[in-house]
């Protein structure tokens, strides 16, 4: 796929309310994003099924909703204050402003130049003579940091004191409730705590629709375990997010496992994957799974003074865990469930039609009810009153039959139900299956167990 | 009840893991709260009823997930960036800060001093020699207004151009979009559009737990209708929101429905009305319903430029739709079922026990799963796995039957499953009714139904 189809793409999702521009009517505000009536709906799916998988159905895990504020001292524990930040450059010609790392990737994918010192990048670029995409020239500034945390002020006095930060990440909320919820919940090591929340970021380049976003939403898990099981268990949730998207439906082929490199690694990381997708403008990162040993925990036990050791019940050994943490990105992900799942099909005869294959589990709406003419509106509002209690529901009841069948499937409705002049005599419908098309006659009575069978997840 | 409670109450929620005080090991930061395992459950359940109840069946509104950054020129035409702040006042004497309307209302609650001018403030507080809570003197600065909306820089460069600001409510995400919604969903008036989401006030005195904290979730709804039948829908969401209210299981005699008087109501505003909770510290605003008429439409158009009227394909008339908002904060409705559920009672036998009553739909976990001995364990985990597919369940393995049910009492968990020694011949268990203690025999084939029938909302 190219960049033509990347905008289809997002006409798609605006013209049928899946994702607007954020801001519209005041021409926007640059890289931020509206989930419209169908987004929202889908968005809300792919977090609950994260949910569901990730804390629900895991005996191991519990789920924390903390605040978007936290106390400074959280951020400069972290290494947020310090070294949080992008390599910016200005091309002294043309005046545009880039980040260093990020030109170094385009001339060479193969490096990685996070973490290398503004010293390093800048011969790099000299060495490699890289010019400016913009004017094609090689007359750089020299790199200076940039900060990406947002900050604001809280209460009523702006000084230093008063500086709060948006978090740049959910992760930092979980580290410091480890201990809070380990003695309410009484959880034993192994066990992980998982949230979904907002995060905040000011990318100095952000794009590629909702690729990446200054506001993002984040879905992550911080499984903690004993120091030396914590290999087995960076493979164990491997598999587990894998089984994950490939229930949600997205192709194998458009899915990479990359195991990093050793030289790769972050100082404080035994072993990461990044999970890449192949999204319209190439491979980007979907799912990141890291090792981060016992690096979390230490920091906020040297600068909050508190214990954050476990101590085993059984064993009686004083550890601190280590802590597998695969985060991903709710966007992102949403991202990746659009770009794999809308199809344009040439039918049998000869006829195309837009349709998204998106699992009954994520679609927006499970059903839509048309009645056939106006005369079937009144029993088609009753199965729409019965059916909505259960789940999302559209009702359509302008134009042609053959045209709502082609909006629903290219909203990826996975089933029509037809009320029709029979309805009134039969109690029965016509339930129409968006990927093959074929039509069965079902009884009213039976419709939520059918349907509900086919959302399972 | 009076602050005693409150303070049982706050201590409950954070030994149990509902609501504990954010970012803790660093002392706290003032006025945070982070929602713990049984927290977010419940939060979760509180947010997917609204939008059951407000979106999915209704078959008037569709949802929206807009973003918090917004283009500045939202906040100007909503009026924020002039008008949203809070007459703040300094004690002279004691060097204390106040907001000089909570001063007048602490005076006299009859007293709604929202709209004054500096000049009526603080000749009201002259007039009534209203002294300082803190040292009891009599000796003020002069009012001036407090902006209450949070700043942040995006993008490089710090100037006036890249201020942005954290939205202090969701309800403006809604009007921006209300074109684009109606367009690409096909919705015709009458129609609403609701959405739930993170909204920011640096308020100056905020306080009591969760009620007014400076980071907060709303659950809002703008529903537009044709200019004369605007009062007839507000009566309609009225009756719609109250039902709701005591479906999830609220007292009625802790819920009052108290209708603005004509000098109270904001000056764009028809009707409004304060739904109040009687909550340990008084009575206090839960959900607001106001009669918006097209004031917020008619700015929007004003200031964009851009036609936001609606056209009646039946009867070609054009106009600006009127609105009614009923728009009720997410922690504030979580607070109240706290409050409402929390009880201890005596039993029969003299024994007492810390209860919450919450609706099952509410509760954070659906079942405990209790094997009666470490023997059972195996099986208890097969019904774990078998249930936790469909909702939410605790499994809890330590101490004696009495305390396990005891603890679960504690935490609202509707119903306790306990695997015995019987469970290994028959496949079936012991489901312990929370507020009853009765208990029944049930084949363990038949507990999902039995479960999924006595949670449903």
């Amino acid at each position: 796929m190219a960049t033509k189809d990347m905008d289809k793409l997002v006409n798609h999702a605006k013209s049928t309310g899946f994702v607007y521009q954020g801001s519209e009517i005041y021409d926007g505000l640059a890289n931020t994003w509206d989930f419209g009536p169908l987004g929202v709906e889908m968005k809300n799916n792919i977090k609950r099924l994260w949910w569901k998988r990730f804390i629900q159905e895991s005996p191991y895990n519990v789920g924390l909703d903390s605040a978007i504020f936290m106390n400074p001292k959280v951020w400069e524990a972290s290494g947020h204050v310090g070294g949080f930040s992008d390599p910016l450059i200005d091309c002294k010609e043309c005046k545009t402003r880039h980040r260093a790392d990020k030109l170094i990737e385009a001339y060479d994918p193969s490096v990685h130049s996070e973490g290398w010192s503004n010293e390093q990048t800048m011969s790099y670029i000299k060495e490699h003579n890289i010019v400016c995409p913009n004017c094609g020239k090689s007359n750089f500034t020299d790199v200076r940091q940039f900060k990406l945390m947002f900050e604001t002020h809280m209460g009523v006095v702006e000084d230093d004191k008063s500086v709060v930060y948006l978090r740049p990440e959910t992760a930092q909320g979980i580290f410091v409730n480890f201990k809070n919820i380990q003695r309410t919940s009484r959880k034993k090591v192994p066990f992980g705590i998982g949230q979904i929340g907002k995060s905040f970021r000011n990318e100095i380049t952000p794009g590629n629709f909702i690729f990446r976003t200054r506001e993002f939403e984040q879905m992550e898990l911080e499984f903690f375990c004993k120091p030396d099981t914590d290999l087995e268990w960076f493979d164990y949730w491997k598999s587990y997010c894998k089984k994950f998207l490939l229930d949600l439906g997205l192709k194998e082929e458009n899915l990479k496992f990359r195991d990093h490199e050793k030289e790769e690694l972050s100082f404080y990381s035994k072993a990461t994957c990044d999970v890449e997708y192949k999204f319209p403008f190439g491979w980007g990162e979907l799912w990141g799974i890291a090792d981060r040993t016992d690096y979390d925990l230490s920091r906020h036990m040297e600068h909050s003074k508190k214990s954050l050791e476990y101590l085993d019940p059984q064993t009686n050994e004083k550890y601190i865990p280590y802590v597998i943490e695969p985060s991903v990105g709710a966007d992102r992900l949403f991202l990746s469930v659009l770009c794999d799942s809308y199809q344009e099909e040439t039918l049998e005869n000869g006829d195309t039609r837009t349709v998204m294959k998106l699992h009954p589990a994520i679609a927006p709406y499970k059903v839509a009810i048309l009645p056939l003419t106006k005369k079937q509106s009144e029993k088609a509002e009753e199965v729409y009153a019965t059916l909505a209690k259960h789940f999302s529901v559209e009702y359509d009841v302008a134009g042609q039959i053959g045209k709502r069948y082609r909006r629903q499937d290219a909203i990826g409705t996975p089933y029509c139900v037809t009320v029709d002049f029979d309805t009134m005599e039969d109690n029965a419908v016509t339930v129409r299956n968006r990927d093959t098309m074929e039509q069965v006659r079902l009884p009213i009575d039976e419709l939520v167990a059918y349907i509900q069978d086919k959302i399972a997840f």
